[in-house]
């Protein structure tokens, strides 16, 4: 790879290795919707995040990709999984598995899928087999956990920040943290650098996801891709919202209250007005501030060459201005 | 152990290990339902061929015990999520995860117990990681595939007996012989000692399957546990029903056909009558002592004691002895 590193570089190798993948032709009904979902696309944010560690470390990419792909089929088990469960139709603008086929076929592709990106992951030198394995079944287990407390959260109406931080740093923060430190594992890299990735990543991956919740109800309707306002639509317990109840008085919160349940379009300028008055979007904004900036923390404990900074700070940086 | 092998003490082992395990208190809603399901019975087979190989090749049951764990915390997965996807109610006397609690806990719940699996059998010496997960991961593809030609053969009317026995090879037999396989693994063994065991495993698991399927239409009412029949109420692609379909006379097959879907104790009694004019018991019968035979007749490549050799020979015997 060229000095300079760019993120499109390693989602381009990505994407060629994924298109390179080999599965089984027999049985059909088990591989097509595993190949479906594969092809699908996504950001490859994770196999990405993996590779460039690994890359800025003075890892070819050839020796850290088995592991990427290995977390990205893992991601896209959990959204495959997360589907069924949360009864959603589409993802990425396509049909989900379940819809396209069938609820037993989502259940079943879904676990060779993990099981698969099991088998990527052991593909390493024996002598980091232990430490990676163990790094990447501990994250799994975070990850059903904070599946779990959200839909534990969906019968809740005293949801605290804090505890919604915590459902998000399992559900989607860890997995982050555990590409980048396996990316370092992989790469030979000091405990304290591996530790140091791990935290970066899971400050970033808490940025990725309020982002995403600030999009969603705040987001450009012209490229954010889904329709604005789903969140409210469905009174998803997010950032915004959680943050909304713990400020709202009485009146506010009676109406946020009285409009669940509700799915116009009068609903969404409703609560996005009461949000307005409680400036939950630049709560929200000050809070992706300050994980971007930890994030940034981390890195500075890790003896990285200027351009290998520069890509990571990039990185974290652009999750606050990303559009979609 | 005593120098004379008794199933009973290894099961006792077992069990006892299950009742220590510890499991984290919190999300309930997700290691509820794991405890609930490992705590529900079974023959615990598996996991107590895993530790009479390793016993009777010189490794201590503490030495195996994770693994023995971790294989049946795989087998209770795979029941439960097949209960999902063909939608039993019941599992062993009790109401099944997705009855009691609900769907998305029993998928999520299934994942995790997945993952512990796959942290129990990791739980093994360095050297022997690599082997142990390449067996485990290899033997859990086949059984998704089996599952998913099981499920392929619900709309099929043209199945034969090598593709039934392909498919019960691959849904039931393979963890046999993996459980096996790994308990010699962790032992030291040679390869080829190795392979024998895999190999005993698949002939007793092909035996068991069959005497499944007989015993379902041909067992003791009084102690089989279930009702009797249920195969063929449910027009289950069974070694009885495919056997008999290949045998038939376009009378009979017209007769078999012309009650699908039917659920009244008559049905039974008529495809159980055209079974016995075809004596489709009788074959059954015979190809379970074929296995068992095959099943002996690896244990014979191997250098085993006595006691040993009685234990396992007893093991396979006791497949076609079986009334639940």
């Amino acid at each position: 790879m060229k000095q300079k590193k760019d993120s499109k570089d390693y989602i381009k190798y990505i994407n060629e290795a994924l298109d390179a993948m080999h599965y089984p032709d027999q049985p059909r009904g088990l591989y097509d919707p595993i190949k479906y979902t594969m092809q699908c696309g996504g950001k490859r944010l994770r196999p990405m995040l993996l590779l460039a560690v690994a890359d800025v470390l003075g890892l070819k990419p050839e020796h850290a990709v088995k592991q990427a792909l290995g977390i990205e089929m893992f991601h896209n088990f959990t959204l495959l999984h997360d589907d069924v469960m949360d009864r959603a139709d589409m993802r990425r603008g396509n049909p989900t598995v379940h819809v396209k086929w069938n609820e037993a076929t989502a259940i079943l592709s879904g676990d060779a899928m993990l099981t698969m990106a099991s088998q990527l992951m052991s593909d390493c030198p024996d002598g980091k087999l232990k430490e990676v394995m163990a790094m990447f079944n501990k994250t799994a287990m975070e990850i059903y956990e904070g599946q779990q407390y959200d839909m534990d959260f969906e019968t809740r109406d005293d949801v605290t920040v804090a505890e919604y931080m915590e459902m998000i740093r399992l559900k989607t923060s860890v997995l982050l943290g555990c590409a980048c430190a396996i990316g370092a594992m992989l790469a030979h890299a000091d405990t304290s650098v591996v530790k140091a990735f791990y935290n970066y990543g899971l400050s970033l991956g808490l940025a990725f996801q309020l982002q995403d919740d600030l999009l969603d109800t705040y987001g450009d309707p012209s490229v954010f891709g889904k329709k604005i306002g789903g969140d409210i639509l469905n009174d998803k317990k997010t950032f915004l919202l959680i943050t909304a109840l713990e400020r709202a008085d009485a009146s506010q919160r009676g109406e946020i209250e009285s409009l669940y349940g509700q799915r116009s379009d009068e609903k969404v300028a409703r609560v996005k007005a009461i949000y307005d008055s409680l400036n939950v979007g630049d709560i929200c904004r000050k809070h992706i501030s300050a994980y971007i900036a930890d994030a940034i923390s981390h890195l500075d404990t890790i003896n990285l060459s200027g351009d290998a900074r520069e890509f990571f700070v990039e990185l974290a940086e652009s999750s606050s201005d990303r559009k979609s």
